[in-house]
């Protein structure tokens, strides 16, 4: 199984760096929670799913950070109730880190839930193998994603051409702790020789599609054609794509889906055109505690990620250009909502169902 | 009034190199119908008006080379109609050269037409005056578009805020031979007094927005945004946008229109949020011959426009950096068509009208 990130040995996690890809292959040692947080917002992981295993490995750091400091901590608040001032502490820094995706907040957070109740002295350990489990599960469920997405892909198979998917961003196991989650069918399908196209969304300002999905599809040799985020509309338009699919940074209460920005506008173009437009993801990207896409907090981020383009200049070496003069402002959200009525279905490690609430209900309903 | 093409004296034509802005500002002398030719194919002058201004002094030019070669090209065909045959190819040589803006066939037919029945010792002259005649029309006719979108936008004002609108690509006075059409409502706007706000799309892959819208309103003191392509559906969404005003390449008689890749994903947003969608161009953009936007060719451009990036190092020199893995096919369709539904109306220089067959026969009937 590729995945981006690795840990050899207890206290040593790795993490492939994403802002070097396709043109670097540069594992990155994380040796504390500050470097889990610094990986996350550099978006040297990035992905709703990795950036809650690298955030539940983070807050792993934290615990084993604090019990060192212990003294130095809680020397004015000894006892369990300060240990967890500081548990709290390192879950809200952590989870702060980036704002969008609720699987950080949800796996930083289930990790500092596991040491809680437990001795002082065992907690560091046990929010390792907490850290361990998340990236497991994920993985493990994003096999059960591309399983049940397989299927559904299946039916919209026209004879005599490839299925041609379109993706936006990337939701492959470079997102992931394993497998991908929108990729995952898509890999599912290639393994079970089921003749697919994927159509591959630039994704601006930072390339994640040509650099990153382009990447994992040529390296499994799934055919794939990049295009400009702006082709997409065209395409649908000719009848060149059978289903869009993509994956998820929340889905709230009611279906409405964040993800990376530019998305919308594919579901829109999907429904004008009467596509399939599918949101593949795990459990853990639903949020039952926000009522609807317009709650979601939209992270902006740096001008600087339009203004500049990073790629490879002739001799290979990475390297940006400037693209917007300097006398121009910036703006820079990072995702966009799209309504639940224009998604078709949601794939989850649980099985696939429409983006309503009793959908989503009837997943996320006797969970903590 | 900036112009991105001049012509100091006769058969002296000098334009704007396009592929250089913002960072270099470059004239380039035009001085054969090969090299505007060449201009035309290598982007260094784009934009729908201007392709049609530049091609009618590139034919110019071919009826003066015609006639500097007269004994050879006529050898064995003397008299009017192999002239007229060599007329007849120097016209395809040049409207064929990019082939979805119909403004480029136009003019060039319109100065072949203007000499035919020249005596062929006055015919060179008269071309290039015919070219003139065109590149001042074009640019008288954007004033007058700029008067009429710029009644239209101030009833979309909203008391409190500036005007909030999108563009896509470059329709300023770049694309024409003076003035714009899209951005020449913003700059009588502008000049007005009325306080007007433009989201900027950065129009991947070529970046006509980023590199020459943006660089057009600086310069113009309008206040601007630079956005990524994908951020234009939040924005709608968020209610950011009073009206959505691009340029177009081609109109369909039924309305249908044909635009810079990506036009239609915001026509479906600008629907989805009850916003105007607006197409500004001149009559000469509208093609009563072509009966919908199935019948436009859609030119496919070289895959390097997306592969490669061009921007400044940090040095300020003018460079590219690859941002698509080699091993990655590419796809580029330059244009799409958004439908005439979708569209609220098309701002011409003879008045306004609904993107219907009866609003453009209302404009073109009785034209040649």
């Amino acid at each position: 199984m590729n995945r981006p990130l690795r840990w050899p040995a207890p206290w040593t996690l790795e993490v492939l760096d994403q802002t070097r890809l396709p043109f670097a292959v540069e594992w990155v040692a994380l040796r504390s929670a500050a470097a889990c947080r610094h990986a996350i917002t550099s978006m040297q992981v990035r992905g709703a799913p990795l950036l809650g295993a690298v955030g539940a490995f983070g807050l792993a750091f934290a615990v084993r950070e604090a019990a060192g400091s212990r003294d130095g901590v809680n020397a004015s608040h000894p006892g369990a109730s300060a240990s967890d001032d500081a548990l709290d502490a390192a879950v809200e820094e952590l989870a702060s880190a980036r704002p969008t995706a609720i699987n950080l907040r949800w796996a930083v957070t289930r990790v500092a839930e596991a040491v809680r109740a437990v001795p002082k002295s065992e907690r560091a350990e046990r929010a390792w193998g907490e850290a361990v489990r998340i990236a497991d599960e994920d993985a493990a469920g994003n096999a059960a994603i591309g399983a049940h997405g397989a299927a559904l892909l299946r039916a919209q198979l026209t004879p005599g051409r490839p299925l041609q998917l379109l993706t936006h961003c990337n939701a492959g196991w470079l997102a992931t702790a394993g497998h991908g989650t929108a990729l995952a069918p898509i890999y599912a399908l290639h393994a079970a020789g089921v003749p697919v196209h994927v159509w591959v969304d630039e994704t601006r300002p930072r390339n994640q599609g040509a650099a990153l999905t382009a990447w994992e599809l040529a390296a499994a040799e799934v055919p794939h054609t990049v295009i400009a985020d702006n082709a997409g509309g065209l395409l649908l338009m000719r009848g060149a794509v059978d289903a869009v699919l993509v994956g998820a940074d929340r889905v709230a209460a009611n279906g409405d889906v964040a993800n990376k920005v530019g998305t919308y506008l594919k579901a829109l173009a999907a429904r004008a055109h009467g596509v399939p437009f599918l949101v593949a993801c795990p459990v853990s990207t639903l949020d039952p505690a926000t009522p609807s896409g317009e709650a979601i907090a939209i992270e902006e981020r740096d001008a600087s990620e339009v203004v500049y383009v990073t790629g490879a200049d002739d001799d290979g070496t990475v390297t940006r250009v400037r693209v917007v003069p300097a006398g121009s402002a910036v703006a820079n959200p990072a995702f966009d909502l799209t309504p639940a009525s224009l998604v078709t279905s949601l794939i989850t490690e649980r099985g696939i169902v429409p983006a309503t609430a009793a959908g989503i209900r009837s997943l996320t309903e006797g969970m903590a």
